[in-house]
This record gives C-alpha cells, structure tokens and sequence, in this order.
C-alpha cells in the first residue's frame, strides 16, 4: 500500500499469512533471531500465534521468547490450547508467571478449563491475588453461561464524578481495563445505575457530571444467562459490550463482542453439526483423534441403522407382495429418498428459524400448515413427474398410479413432520437441533414404505 | 431491578416486549396517545420497532409520530423492510424528507435496494447533497461487498493533529459520524496512514501528535472485498471496525462490527439451508409466499428425483435376481440409509471446515484419508451389528455377508465421496455447500445399490 509496505492487504492476507510462517521456520533453523524477530515487528498479533502453531513443536518456545512481553501475551491469547499447554510446561517459572498473570481473565479461565487440576492449582497460588480473585469468581460459575465468559475488569464510576474527573480516573485504569468504550456507574451498594459510553464523554463539557449524561435504560445480562442468550442480546441491541450483574444485581463483569461473534460462529457450527448427525461438544473436529471422530458419529448412524431395520422388518413382511411384483422395489429409493429430501428441509428451516430471529412473526400452528401447504405443492409436481417416469420404465399404469399417489402423500407427511418435530422437541425442554435432518429422513422412511405398500397392494388388488 | 424500574433485565425481556407489543395496540385502541408516548420512552429502538411491525398497518404511521425526531430515525433503520416501505408510503414529504435523510447510509442504502426505481430517484432528490453523494458513493459498488455495507462517515484526520485539537474535531464531527472508537489519519491524497483509538487519544497527553500514537500496521479491506470476507477479517483480529479502500488506495468508509455479525449470521443460514437442499437468497423463508417457498426447494428435488430414477434403473435390471431371492430388498434401505447419513456426516464438517478456520492446519489430503479412516472404522462396526440382525431377520448366512461386506464398502466410499466433493466444488470455483448432504445422500445411494447387487450376485452365485 504504502512505500515502508507496513499495511496488511485483504487479499494477499492469507499469502503473506504463509510467507510469514515458511520465512519464520527458514530464520529459525537458521539461528537467524535477530532476522526472525525483524519479521515478526509488522505481523499481528493472532497471525503470529499461527506461525508458532504451524512451527515444530521444538521450535515454538524459540519463536515465542523473540516476543516483546506486552506481544507475548497477546499471542498467548490467541495460541490454540494444546499449545498453550505445551508451552507452560517449557516455560520458566517466572516467563509463566508474567504471562498467566497478565492474561485477561476470560482468556486465562479458558486455559485454566484445559489443564490439569493440579497444574491450575500451582498457577493460581503464582497469580497476584487480584488475579487470583478475578479467576476464581469466573471458575465459580457454570460453562457456557455469563460468568463464564464475563471480565471483571471493567471501569466502575458513580453518578456524582465529573467528566473531568472521570477521565482522569480512565487514564490511570485504561492499561488494566479491557473495556473503556462503556463506563458503568453504579451506586454505594454496586448496583448498576446507568452506563456511559467513552463517545458520549469526550463530547461533553469537562464539568458535566455524569449522571446528566448517563443513560439508565440499561440492557443487560444475568451471571446465569447461557452464552447464545448473550449473543442474541449484543447481536439484537447492536452493543459493543453488555454488562452482567449477579443474583444481588451487582454488576460484576462485562462480555464483549469479540467474544460474542465467536460465540455464535460455535453455536451455527453446532447446528449445522447436528442436522448433519455429528456430536459436537465445542471440541474442534479436526483436532481430535480418528476414535474420537468415529464416537461423535456413531450415535446416530446406530439409531439410524435401528430405524432401518424397522424398515428392513416392514419390506420382510411384504416379500409375498414383491414376489408377485418384483419391480415395486424399484421405487423404493425414489419414494423414500424425496420423502427423506423434503422432510430435511422442512426441519432445516424451522430449526434454523427457532435459533434465530427469522420466525418470530409466526406462530407453531402457522410454520406448521406453510410448510404442509408447501410439501401439497411439491407432492403434485414430483406425482406428477414420478408416475410418467414410472409409466416410462415399466408399462404398468397401476404400478405407477401408486407411485405418484404414494409420493403426494408421503411429501406431505414428510412437511409436517419435518415441521412439528422440532417444536414438539423444544416443548419437552429438549434442543430442537436433536430432531436432525437424517433422523427425519429415517423416520420418513419408514412409514413411507408403509404408505406404499398400503396404495400399491390397494390398487394392484395383491 | 431498581425502584424505578428503568433497567431492562435479560430473563423477562421477551415477555416484556410482548407486553409492550400488547400495551402500545390497547393504548393506540383507546386513542390515548399521551400513555404511547409514556409507554415507549423506556424501550429500546429495536424493541419500539417490533412492537410497530406487530400492529395493524393502520396504526403502524401513529405509533411512529409518537417518537421523537432522533428516536424516529433509529427505531425506522431497524424497521423490516416492507414496514419502511409501507411507511414511506405514508408519510408527508417533509417526513419522509427528515428521515431518509438522517439514516446511516449502509442502511439507507438497504432501503433503496428495495424499493421500486421510482422511488429511490425521488428520494435521492430530496436528499442533502453530502447524503445523496454518500448514498451513490455506496450504490455504486457491488451488493455483498465492503463497498456497499461500509459507511462513509468515518473521522479522519492528519497525521500532524496534536490529541487536544483531534478531540475538539470529534466534538464537532461525532454527532454525525457512526463511527467514533476509531480515528483514521489519511495523507495528503486520502490514503491511510494510520489508525488512532479513542482510547489512546484519550490516555495521551494533549499535546501528543497523532504520528506518534498512531498505530501503521492497519488491517483494512477493499471496496470489492466480498461481504464474508470482511466478516472473518473483523473476527479474527477482533475489531470494532476495518477501514475500506478503493482501487487508488483511498480511505473512502468503514464497516462496523455490529454490521458484521449479522452478516455471519446471515451466512451461517445459507449454509444450513444448503446443506438441508434449500435455496437461500437472503430473503427471509418464513416472509416469502408459499410458491416462493415451493420454488426455493423444487429445484433440489427435481435434481434429487433424477437421481433416483437412476438407482430404479439398476434395480429394475437387477429384477431378475430379485425375483429369485425377494429378500434382498428388505436390505435396500439399510444400505443406502447409512450410506447417505455417513455421506452427510463427512460432507457436512468438511463444508463447515471451509468456511470456517477450523480446517486450517490440515491439507485436503490429510482431511479425506481422516474421513476414510473414520468411514473403515464405522463401517466395520454397523457392518457386524448388520451382519448379525440380517441373519437373525431371515437365517441365510449368505444374504447376511453380503449385506454386511457391502455396508463397509458403502461407509468408506461415502466417506471418501462427501469429504472429497466439497474441495472438488471449491476448486471450480463453486460454492462447496452446493454439495449438500441431500446431494451426497442420493449420490451414495446410486453407487450403493451397484455395490451391493455385485456382492450379492458374487456370493450368492446367481
């Protein structure tokens, strides 16, 4: 961009993110520091903590003594956690110290989830005791909920400071604070009474006091509340951080949005892992080991291979048919297999639609009768098609009548179940998520070779 | 949570925006104005824009003279697009005037991609000049790219700025700039230079010049950058904000994190319907007409449809071997079932894996041989419980092998396929979704079907 060519480009990013980790090993093996250092200057922090990442594992505490010790920690951050594990086992005493310490508070409860409990204890004796502290309240609260996820390392004020007053105060907090676009004013019992925003300070005169100019309608999150609670809250309200109080209605910490967009980037792979029929418990599938791979999958190809056989039972009893018309079985993976097509997108949306915002405008009643309505539409046209395509085959007009008039039925069937299944799951308390694309698929099938020996027996008079 | 109960709490605010949605159509009802007004000073823009769309269209232009000018503005940027419209249409001149004008441009210009042509070149006439230049600025570059998410009403500065006379420009500029935690310096012919928090403007001594705080290693995305992109960019470094650049190298706006994460969000729906086999187009499923609906899924089926005609095909010539032993079809399901669900399985973390960083440390090979070995592994285990259950089902040892042997080849090859076919699309330059887990399911099920009639035939000796 510039002459100095210090500008990182959105393009070429991901090349010069290569370049960076091949030249870091090159230099390394070298024994050029002083050359790998240089190269490090320009480069972010998270980039650099993926060149260390990609480097042999001999080689990553080498690279990351090279760091300044404010970078260091800020790559620290953004290591994945079996690295960060196998540097603090290569570190000096005092290098753990500086860095966990100076960690912020929901990074380092991350970490703290990874290791071993004895290892944790051993930190934790080695933080300062207000680090100490602030860990400890977050590990108090339960995963995946606000306390989690919260720092406590926000900027309190009260109502009564002055502008002046209170930028001075940011001034010798900011270092500390992860959060200074939102000031939080709270009363003599910690009571959140309004937030300001860092905007709206720079822009009033240095006299004003802040409770002129703060605003009271605060939205806010409880200690409790589940993360995806959380995000949907930032998301909808357009926040940059949301303040969380506890069951005193305290304010005790702050989430912000960084945190959040990952937040929802996990809980939209979960989803889409679970209409997929994969596991997913926040652990990165790529990561983990082949058994692993296997166990997360397993569950659900063996309640699928259950539901199968009931298929599998059904065809059995009706082999009598079958033998006095073997060529009814070649529509047995049409008929299943757009039952199964059509029942997977209706609970694809209605899925996606309870996890997001998209659906609010309806009720169960009317998600349910739209998607039947669509799945009598989509029934006529593939009928239609499927009972020339059968004629086409085989010549028999009711060995194809009861392919089309099976195929109406079952796509309908296959909407509102697609459809119900979900709410119906949520109801029981359950994740709607559970009632996943291949588990209606097999369900459908099922009753869908039931429906079609039902028809074509009936019109075959067999 | 205070006496005056002011604060908005986490747990109850979906009831309380219900109850506000129920109080503003009873108060509207009985023409008490006075109470609307009182009813909504409390309530959040985006919630007073719920409670609007949830009244009848009558009501929808009262309810929304009851704000005050700058709460008008806010509450009609988070109105949905048809309610802006139907507004629109509503309003005086003079309001309609007042409104567009003083909406952030990003989401103007949403607008004005939805309206009728007639409309907008009206509305553009009635615009400012600096509004109506910023809107055409945006209009001009392409839809989902930085250029037209981004807002061109950023602060920017000189590099020779002292931090007490930069303060005093944001006090004047700040009430019209969306964008105020980020300060850009620009040199003589607008390129970027560098980039200044507020926070740092603040934590500096007055008399500082920008130069020597400003930070020069600034991430920034391009106009034509694609709208995902610049999505992934703000969440990895996690910003607050990314400068946008044209193809001269100019500052010339800025997309904002809160922009951002609905855009994720946005994706991270596309992705799901696609791999659930619907078509998204960013509109909203559940606001379009059920023959929309009808058509978002019709073109998957009728792809799906052909499919299995093929494998009705091979079966219809396999007749002959049917009809000697009739009980094979019984296994059809089974077969295919888990072919199709291991299919989806792999295909579903592979697509997820590209458009995520979660794949990144793995080559593509290394990913398929991980799917295949998971697939020999599963197939092994399903193929021995189905060995055991088809002989219990109908005692010949014969059929039994044949089914399970197949079901190993079956998991291996699905496994192979749905990992492998999404790098396959990438490759072409498709969207590797477009490989959807129905897609792979019918897929598998064809090749399925030859397998197994090849290790029956084989076995059985007919």
């Amino acid at each position: 961009m510039n002459e100095d060519g210090t500008l990182i480009q959105s393009n070429s990013r991901s090349e010069l993110r290569q370049l960076v980790c091949s030249q870091l090993q090159l230099l390394l093996e070298q024994s050029n520091l002083e050359g790998a250092k240089a190269l490090l200057v320009p480069v972010q922090p998270v980039d650099i903590a993926e060149a260390i990442e990609s480097l042999p594992e001999s080689m990553q505490v080498i690279a990351f003594r090279l760091l300044s010790k404010e970078e260091a920690i800020a790559v620290y951050e953004h290591l994945d956690s079996t690295v960060q594990q196998a540097l603090i086992e290569k570190f000096k005493q005092q290098e753990v110290r500086e860095i966990v310490d100076q960690m912020s508070p929901d990074d380092r409860v991350k970490l703290f989830d990874e290791l071993p409990a004895k290892i944790v204890r051993r930190l934790l004796e080695q933080l300062s005791p207000e680090e100490r502290q602030n860990t400890a309240l977050l590990l108090g609260y339960e995963e995946d909920t606000a306390g989690r996820i919260m720092t406590p390392e926000y900027i309190s004020l009260k109502e009564t400071f002055t502008v002046n007053l209170t930028l001075e105060r940011i001034r010798r907090l900011a270092i500390t604070s992860e959060v200074v676009y939102y000031l939080y004013v709270t009363d003599a019992s910690r009571h959140l009474a309004g937030i300001v925003s860092l905007r709206e300070l720079v822009l009033s005169s240095p006299e004003t006091t802040l409770d002129e100019i703060m605003t009271r309608d605060v939205v806010y999150v409880n200690t409790n509340d589940d993360q995806e609670e959380v995000a949907k809250i930032i998301q909808r309200y357009d926040l940059l951080a949301v303040p969380v109080v506890d069951k005193e209605q305290r304010l005790v910490g702050v989430v912000t949005v960084d945190d959040v967009i990952d937040i929802l980037q996990d809980e939209a792979t979960e989803d889409i892992y679970a209409l997929g029929g994969v596991q997913s418990d926040g652990e990165n599938y790529f990561q983990t080991s082949i058994v692993t791979v296997a166990r997360k999958r397993v569950v659900w190809l063996l309640v699928l291979l259950l539901t199968n056989t009931v298929t599998g039972t059904i065809i059995k009893s009706q082999v009598h048919v079958l033998e006095k018309m073997a060529i009814l079985t070649a529509f047995i993976p049409l008929l299943t297999g757009t039952g199964g097509n059509v029942g997977a997108q209706s609970s694809t949306v209605v899925i996606r639609g309870l996890n997001t915002d998209d659906m609010k405008d309806l009720t169960t009643k009317e998600v349910v009768i739209r998607e039947m309505l669509a799945g009598v539409l989509l029934g006529l046209m593939l009928g239609t098609l499927a009972t020339i395509w059968a004629y086409w085959l085989q010549g028999n007009w009711s060995v194809s009548l009861s392919v089309g008039i099976s195929l109406v039925a079952i796509a309908i069937l296959a909407s509102v179940a697609g459809s119900a299944l979900p709410f119906l799951f949520r109801s029981l308390g359950l994740d709607p998520a559970l009632m996943s694309a291949p588990f209606i698929t097999t369900a459908v099938d099922v009753v869908g070779v039931l429906i079609y020996f039902s028809i074509a027996r009936t019109i075959l008079g067999i």
